[in-house]
């Protein structure tokens, strides 16, 4: 019952508002509960992990961060201990350091060590728990598509933040009679899209999971404009692909030396829309403004709560698991399931539906 | 299977953001999917039952109001058709009205009658549907009280509103060193309370299912100022009570011959810790803001999807049944069943629990 | 030519969003263009001066703040060293402590302080400067009442929140046909009324320049009702006064031991327009949400233009100025003029003849 | 003196948030003050005074529509009567039109038109004030280039929208160590880059009037890199050119039949940047959004201000004349004068200079 030695942490991957909140209910909970007073902060991912770089943190160092994007710990996406690159002769090479890093936490008393990532980082942490270390995870990924938990944090500040895009596209549309396409996050996943789609007003949503027809799409913007509705709104997840198509971001130009970037899928639509039409089509690509800015209400508030629950399992076990929320419930998932497949949107499912009730079209 | 009829729709009690994207969501849906071209909306809620005061919905009606707070239809607090308010000889008396109110819905061929309201507004409709009308009600309640769903349309935008005035008075408390209080919503439920407190990283949350002793308030402040932080943010929810104390909004001074209002419980918080501390205190009473405003893009959605099952339900029922978020499904529940009891914060659930591990005092 | 000893500076009275910004551009200006590395901070106002309680600001000390809200170095409202409270056998007597003052800045090699604060902070300087301390002033006033600058930092910021509250009260008004009062800033100048109710739509506009008489209102009120407005938007500034009235926000009920709180003027005109009109009233009184929160980019570039010229005049002279803005020119202006006269709304100028053009009362 | 015809007018070019604020007072003030109940309100610009497209706008028209973005009248880019252009047997060809123009004009009995738009609109109000109509001018440009006017409605709310997408940015590239470039408006002036950017906290800015040097701005990064800042936030007006280049939005590429794409100026500086240092780059393109959106209360005001003048001037004269801010003041300039030169941000003036004060790099 109970552990002997220290507990760390580590923030992986893209980064996610809500994040300063995990680590700040965590340092909080293990502290008031448990009279620990400090957690061992490694930096820049498992990155800090191999590279034995950390910071000691305290009440003191989490506060005023609750309602603070990023994350304090900073985060890194190319660090995995089982593959880790090494320059050798200006090569880069990949090397399973995956030892050192075990001989970091000892040296430092960790006995614990509570991962806060997605997909990869999670499965490193799985790794880790394999070879003995008690583990546990922490679901982070912007676009809502860990199989293993309804929401995650992160994910309602990026939709609220590409709703709020879509609130002034409209005006502007409006006001122009043009098509305006938002594209957003999304590669595998087109959680973003559906809900920012709906929440926003959009006409028109095209995600990865429903392979789209252009000439769909021009069917409804057409049928808009018989209704006197002389503009469009339209939301591209990144990963959105045609019918019988691949899912195309950037390609070589044949007969140029350099790689040309094509721009997104978003420019791609309204190129095509643009001729398949003849109307005037505008795109925004909204990138990393979806990861920044304060976290909303919701996710502090789930962030909270899994930084709570993960302190718990820290502190007391099991380990090896993953926090999560089901339902209006947080509870634990073994690490193992957690990452074995992506949640996705499902074509036939009540939000589709509920899309296409209020007249949305996914372009089939 | 399938209405012969009209479906007509009103809402009732007081208004919160969503209400417009149920209206919406509920004339697309009977066009889009069922083909009915137009959907009667009584102003005022009951009262334009009972007065046949009503407008003719269509797409046309419906367009652009998703993102705009309020209700189109107007919506009003005291208008019971089974106890309904008349003015006889400058006295008002109670009449029930009720079969006027049945007439005027035959009269106008309608089949359904779809009651958008809380507690008061939902009974009402259940007791239509008693002396046999096809009812389906749609639960609205911005203090997320009711006991049926999970989570009602309005809340999340007004923990939002919650959230954002503590942020603001973050700044200023720090600057000043003062104790501020924030009033908001909840007469018998301290949902927003709770959890725009844990949102917006308050030390003190006093809630009504909690009666609170402002000696350990005291005690927390001091805490707090041991460790530094020489200032402290505490939210109230308006039904707040003391320990073996009443709730007390307003009363009559002895001596004076005008009813004097003494200030909400924000007020009677903010002078006693005053009292009790030798501390500046402010009171900010965010009053009818957290019913205003756009929005947020989770009731959008929320409001949206119970408005294409309440259209649902309404054309091809069952009727007195209640649309309802259960987990993430949409679901519905008999009316009567949804309006046996309200849904209060359990103090030993884990929402209080994680509050609590975050440093949170709830005042005992 | 230029200063040999040390740059200090300090924030005095209530808080404004734009204070970091001043405080960073004062630190960053001495250190990239003067070569100056260290400014000293005194905490709390001139209570830090008195009590020699400072901080040292470099780069690091400064980065990140210009869009916290609030002030770093904390600030206080009842600190004159020439009238300074000190506690004799528990009863507070106020002696002059300026030489105290002096002498630490001596102690410091303090040559030039910076004051940041409104009329009372800039009146203190004033006087310091007569004793031979270089002295600059930076206007800080939320009300913008300060006659020698045309703008300054906070007043956009404050607007803005006024605005919004304004915004969300327009939806539950409609609603509900109610009418909906909100309390602002402003004890002697109507400048955020002004504003905020021009930009937010208001019906009627109350403020200290044009003493009102409710009977005006209640005629702008009914005159709505006839048009099919059923509701209306009151702005009331907290120095608002009624004709041949008295500016009352607190007094004693008698017959009661008890000074007991009468609500402000929002609450009154609430009360007695409620008994003239009729109808329902609301009043929400912002508070000190209106000085807090993260700065306007207008209220952030503002501040960072007076700090770069304080940095200025600091550091090259001449001293005994305050900065200020004229037109689109930042400039200074001697301290004596500054601290002369309060500037208010002109009730036969531009901005009050534009509102009545629109439409809006003043209750005259 | 006044007159006795009609009133008209229209929005062209871009739209700017605040078209409705500046509709509403003129309708209003004619109202209000003169007694005039109806405007004529062109559609789409100067195309719907060609086609006789318009409604009638009164006070029920241009009720509620002061807080929303674009415009209800719509707008047009391309529809210049005296050079207007016409499908003559499937090809484009450009005519004069301006006759049938006035001759919709005479036939509605208008007296006086207001152009509401940019350097365009108003010189084609210029040249049909010349053939002897009665023509205002209202400044709209959201670049802030018009050189008659201190400020125009639209201005705030774009730099308060790139702002908010700076305190976003600035979270994730802190947390991932990356360089962050927001491409803003600005296709001849930088004043949208140089605001946002002063009020963002952006590390360099790079606008058309001063050509930047690429080294220059890696030698910033690099600086602040030795001082542990490990991340840059980069600020590119559209038409941000480099010294010796020109402005290259899209050109062919060789061997390839179809034009590509290649990014606007804001990619261009991420590619090279990202070759230069070596580090991640990311680039957001605001896009439509700074267009969008509901008007900041500083937006409203002015226009509110702009369409109070704007309906005194067509009502009494003189004509021939643009509306315009100078200082606090809101003035009238001749037509001819106002249309003359882009107003450019001076390399040399306080404003840049106060940005380098604070360490902001031009890349110079």
């Amino acid at each position: 019952m109970g552990i002997l030695g220290k507990i760390a942490l580590l923030t992986g991957g893209g980064d996610a508002p809500g994040l300063n909140g995990v680590i700040r209910a965590i340092v909080k909970t293990v502290k008031y509960r448990y009279g620990i007073e400090e957690v061992i902060g490694f930096r820049d991912g498992f990155a800090g992990l191999v590279r034995n770089n950390y910071v000691s943190l305290n009440l003191e160092r989490v506060s005023g961060i609750l309602h603070r994007g990023g994350t304090i710990l900073g985060t890194s996406n190319r660090d995995n201990p089982f593959r880790f690159p090494v320059v050798v002769n200006e090569k880069v090479t990949y090397q399973d350091v995956s030892r050192q890093a075990l001989e970091n936490l000892r040296a430092l008393g960790v006995e614990v060590l509570i991962a806060i990532g997605g997909d990869g980082s999670l499965s490193i942490g799985q790794e880790f728990h394999k070879l003995g270390l008690k583990v546990i995870g922490v679901p982070k990924t912007i676009d809502n598509d860990l199989w293993a938990t309804d929401v995650t944090f992160g994910f309602d500040t990026a939709v609220t933040t590409a709703t709020e895009a879509l609130d002034k596209l409209h005006t502007t549309a409006e006001s122009h009679h043009r098509i305006m396409i938002l594209e957003v996050m999304g590669r595998y996943a087109g959680w973003i899209a559906l809900h920012a789609g709906m929440a926003g007003g959009a006409d028109v949503i095209l995600i990865p999971e429903i392979p789209y027809d252009l000439r769909k799409v021009r069917e409804k913007i057409e049928e808009r404009r018989k209704h006197g509705k002389l503009f469009s709104i339209i939301v591209v997840a990144e990963g959105a692909v045609e019918q019988g198509g691949d899912m195309v971001v950037a390609k070589l130009v044949e007969g140029s030396t350099d790689p040309v970037r094509l721009g997104g899928v978003g420019q791609v639509v309204a190129d095509r829309l643009g001729e398949l039409t003849g109307l005037e089509t505008r795109v925004t690509v909204l990138g990393h403004l979806q990861r920044g800015g304060s976290p909303s209400a919701y996710d502090r508030i789930l962030a909270t709560r899994f930084g709570v629950k993960a302190a718990e399992l820290a502190a007391q076990g099991p380990w090896g698991q993953m926090v999560a929320l089901r339902g209006s419930e947080i509870t634990a998932v073994p690490l193992d399931e957690a990452v074995k497949q992506l949640k996705k949107v499902d074509p036939r499912g009540e939000m589709v539906a509920a899309a296409r009730a209020v007249g949305i079209s996914f372009g089939v």
